[in-house]
This record gives structure tokens, sequence and C-alpha cells, in this order.
């Protein structure tokens, strides 16, 4: 697909949460019901988990081919975290958008931020968890991991919570069917925006107005 | 109920379709999923229509009250259509939206453009039908009346959808689910914007900032 006079630009939202809040259990329901969404999927140098898939969940690279990317100015934002680093490429993120899709990216507040200083035309959506007791129990119901490496998480989770309010728009995650739900009225209204709209149904319009 | 710090204020919005769009059965359809909207009930002098309810469906006066109501500033926006007079009441509406209600009016482009100066905060949304051959069909569809008020009608239709482009959003009603879906995700949407959720999440935010 090359780019149109006719296609709207897509949107670009970021969205973030602390470990725990459900943001890629809910983003996956989102995707499901509306397939011409696109998470981008970051460059990482942490170690691939059981059941990652390279090219889908993350692009996995090693420290080297990260920092020469970063070098060459490859990335929108990047973050390091738990000694690991993570990155957004320009390139694909640009095409998605120029070809009418909108992107969602999975990034934290420090990553968020660089966007924003980037692309101030991108809308930012943060999902929190309904109470500190619910995320406790979330973080420990996963089973895999040590107590330290919950702690560690927990201390994280709550250090993300206290970026909630540089983002546009806040989603609670108690209940998963509400929560999927007002994720996806978020995208769905912004395509409905006049400006968006007169470019989507141009020729429908066409045929009203005679 | 009376005024709180605590309550966020609710968001006015204005509705627009021509005749035939489909506007009426659109919002029953999300005031139906979403009760705690409510849809501004106008004063009119025209006459009442079989089925139709006083007080629910309109507030029904005479000339002589209207005009009066009209003289002490009691409407936020009025016109006059087909020779009858329709206005909105202003302290009801103010009332709905301190106490946190989003409230719908449904009125024409003439009342749109008087809302907007006195409420820029307000949002407006107008409704097309698919195309001018389905627009036909539906008014003719209806089957109680002449010919000759049909044709009437598809001249105000189509200078009312001249319009179309002074409003917000614009949402097609082609599919019924599809219209109804994305009119509501409209509402639901902006109650999500972080200023709004501040208020109403602020106990849930108090606890998970601990």
């Amino acid at each position: 697909m090359t780019q149109s006079k006719n296609t709207a630009k897509g949107t670009l939202y970021v969205v973030s949460a602390p470990s725990g809040a459900g943001k890629t259990s809910l983003l996956k329901a989102v995707l499901e019901r509306m397939p011409d969404l696109k998470l981008s999927i970051s460059h990482t140098t942490r170690q691939q988990r059981p059941g990652e898939v390279d090219g889908s969940d993350y692009h996995f690279v090693t420290v080297e081919a990260f920092k020469q990317m970063l070098d060459e100015g490859s990335f929108l934002e990047h973050a390091e975290v738990f000694g690991n680093y993570y990155g957004t490429s320009k390139i694909w993120l640009e095409q998605q958008l120029q070809q009418g899709h909108d992107v969602i990216l999975e990034i934290d507040w420090q990553g968020a931020r660089q966007v924003r200083k980037l692309m101030p035309e991108c809308r930012s959506i943060f999902i929190l968890p309904p109470s500190q007791q619910e995320l406790l129990n979330r973080l420990t119901g996963r089973g895999q991991d040590s107590e330290e490496v919950i702690q560690s998480r927990m201390a994280a989770a709550n250090q993300e919570i206290t970026h909630y309010d540089e983002y546009d728009y806040l989603v609670i995650n108690d209940e998963f069917e509400e929560a999927s739900h007002q994720l996806a009225s978020i995208f769905t209204a912004r395509r409905l925006r006049l400006q968006s709209q007169k470019i989507r149904q141009a020729a429908l319009i066409n045929d009203l107005l005679g």
C-alpha cells in the first residue's frame, strides 16, 4: 500500500500501565475486535522468554545492534528497564500512520514522555488496577516468580502509577469486559471526528451533497 | 441531589441529523445501554401527535407561553421549524450538568449554532444516512405522509445535510448496530479523559497512591 491523498493519517496511541494492571490482555482483546489497529513491536535487548516469538512479541537484538540503531537515530523512543534496552523504530511507525492505521505503543512513562515531545499529536492512555490489594493479588498470582521479584515489581508498579496524570485518558481495569470496552471506545471515537470522517467517508458525503 | 466538589461536570452533546437519518432510534438504543445519559426535553408549540407524551417527548406549550419564556430569557436555544417553535430550557440543563450528567440535545443546525456560541465546551455530533437513495427510502417508508410532505422533507433533509461540517463528530447510520455502537463510544471516551476520571475515580486513585 502506498500513501494516498484519500487516506486519513492514523493516530498514534501511547498506552502505559504498571505491571499487573492487565494492559497486554486488554489490548489483545481490543485488537481482536478492531483488527485494523496495529500494535507496535519494540526492539529489545532483554532475553527471550519461553513462548515469546521474535518479530511478533519483540524484535530481540543484541546490545551492540541496539546501540548502533540508537546512534543512527532509528528510535522514536527508547528506555532502559531492569538493565535491558527497549526502543521503537521510527520508520515502521511512520509508514503505518501514513497508510491510515492507528498504532499502539505499549511503553512506560519514560518512553511516553519522549514520544509526546516528538509527536505531540499522539494520544496517551494510562491503565490502572482497581486497588493496591488487587495489584498485589495479580502480581503474586502469576506464581512463576520469587517473593523478592514480586516485591521489586510492586515497587516498580507503584513508581509507574505516580505518573498516571501525565496521560490524556485513564482506564480502570476492574471488570475486564468493561475496561476493554472503554479502551476500544477511545480508539473508535477518535475515528469519528469530522476531519477524519471527511476523508474516510468522502465518496459517501459527495453522494449526499449531490 | 446537590452539586458537590466531588462531581465532575457533565458534558453537553448537541446531536443533529436530517430527518430520515435515524437519529431518534439511535439515541434511544444508546440511552438504553447508558441510562445515566439524559435526553433534554424541548418545549414546543407544535401539535401533540398520537402516541406522544407531554413532559416526556416534549413539553407542549401554547405560542403565548413560549413567547413569554423567550422574553424571560429562559431558553438556551430556540428555533422555528415548519411554523412551530422549539426551545431548550436553560435551568434544567445547567442542573443536570452540575450534577455530573451528560445531556443530549436533539436540535437542528440553527439550534446547534446558538448552543455552540453560548456553551463552546459542548461537543456536537452529526448523523448522516448512507446515501440519497436510502434517505428517500426511509422518508417514503414511513407511509403515513403524502408525496408532497415527503418531497418537502427531502428538501429540508438535504438543506440540513449541508451543515454537516459544522460538527465535531460524524456518524454514518448505515448498519444500525454499528452506528449506535459508534455513537455510544463518543460519550464513553469523553468520560475517560484524565480531568473527568481524576474526579470520578478520586477514592480509587487515593488508594493506589497510598
